[in-house]
């Protein structure tokens, strides 16, 4: 599909192909490459690092208006990534950007968020690739900052000709109007976890079900965590990994003797 | 449910509470502890990080024998962890495993597992925890080895006075006879990805579908890896932590002045 000079960019997001904040991601870069959208057909907010493979996959062809080629796909967001990459591009677009996301995935949301798993996915695949999240998740949110710090980040990310390997960012933009932002800022991720509770209810047939619900725990207090830039009106930018490896315990663990 | 002196023990897996593999890694550890099984109630393979956010859940009593409370649940793999710790036990086990896992989740795909996710919800909560996982998918595959390599495990765990804090590891065991098993490496998680591809195919009412099918490629030769130990007949320990940030890139990223 791709002849052009232009860089190609692949859109996907985990509310769906319709959801407002993917809308707002094209129009961020669309005229800074050629754009592939491929996104679910459906929210899959949560879904983490899932792929389908007890299940088959649907994908459809979308009409996204004038020079947007796009498919609604019926898997997670990662199924989505591969299936751009393996089955409609065949070869490698030159960057992932994945949102805009209604609500955060700064801290230990990173690890749920299916916006940020399909960025980690194409960080995977060797593709430099950015999660954009709006802390907003009312219907009728105002991405206008949001996009102007895409379309900034992601002008950086095409600029740069050092990119480090398999880089991934994760970024996440206050609930504020532009002029109200204090600037963006490289942070780490903040240490916390969520305070689960579930709300217990009895069906018709007289069955319980749960709906699970819970709080927020920030448990780091550090200024340079993206918890304490989003607080004080600063888009947080974490560039995230997926070496999962816990390189600190090692030589703990060596004293063993298994 | 809890009032023995005994360290309780949280077992969950992703292949569903019915697997072989679950009540292989039940059997590992009933006499080290009190044992709770909140398992998925069907296959949840490949879930990774998933959350059920957008549907409820269910959890039944099931009948495990013995001494050993059991649920199914109708979520992901962390859904288990989440009601086990907040609806069942309203407290946190001492300790966490997951498995036996039929098939390998070393490397990469420690991304991909649902077994090695609510290992690491796990350790989200302070939980020590380990997910363990045979290299092999055959229905009739011998589960002794990987038996005795939990048991080693979870002993030492256990025992341990100064664990580290968030501790999770992510055990992959050799298909073999225990006899034929070198020893236990602690290592780190080789860098690979996989080679997707999709099979094609056309539903009997002429609409197209796709399977999700590949190939795992190694990008790693380090000794130090956790490839290099199982193809050198070694069980692989893992250990894996869930703060993501890319702190080697941090400076470069500052030098963009966003």
């Amino acid at each position: 599909m791709h002849a052009s000079n232009r860089p190609l960019i692949l859109v996907t997001n985990d509310d769906g192909i319709y959801a407002r904040g993917i809308r707002s991601l094209v129009e961020a870069v669309r005229d800074l490459g050629d754009v592939l959208v491929v996104a679910p057909d459906k929210p899959q907010s949560g879904m983490g690092h899932a792929v389908t493979i007890h299940g088959v996959l649907r994908l459809e062809r979308v009409d996204y208006g004038e020079g947007i080629q796009a498919y609604s796909c019926s898997g997670t967001p990662v199924d989505c990534v591969k299936l751009a990459i393996y089955q409609v591009l065949k070869r490698k677009p030159d960057l992932l950007v994945s949102g805009i996301n209604h609500g955060a995935n700064s801290s230990i949301n990173v690890i749920y968020s299916g916006t940020m798993s399909a960025a980690i996915e194409g960080a995977i695949e060797g593709i430099p690739s950015a999660g954009f999240s709006l802390l907003d998740h009312s219907i009728d949110a105002d991405f206008e900052a949001s996009i102007g710090v895409a379309r900034k980040v992601v002008t950086r990310m095409l600029s740069d000709q050092h990119l480090p390997e398999g880089l991934c960012l994760n970024v996440n933009i206050p609930r504020a109007r532009p002029e109200d932002l204090r600037g963006i800022r490289v942070c780490r991720q903040a240490k916390a976890r969520w305070e689960d509770a579930f709300d217990h209810r009895t069906d018709p047939t007289g069955k319980s079900y749960y709906w699970l619900t819970g709080e927020f725990k920030s448990l780091d207090t550090g200024e340079e965590t993206d918890e304490y830039a989003l607080h004080h009106q600063y888009v947080s930018v974490v560039p995230v990994h997926f070496d999962l490896t816990a390189y600190h315990t090692i030589s703990h663990l060596q004293q063993w003797e298994l």
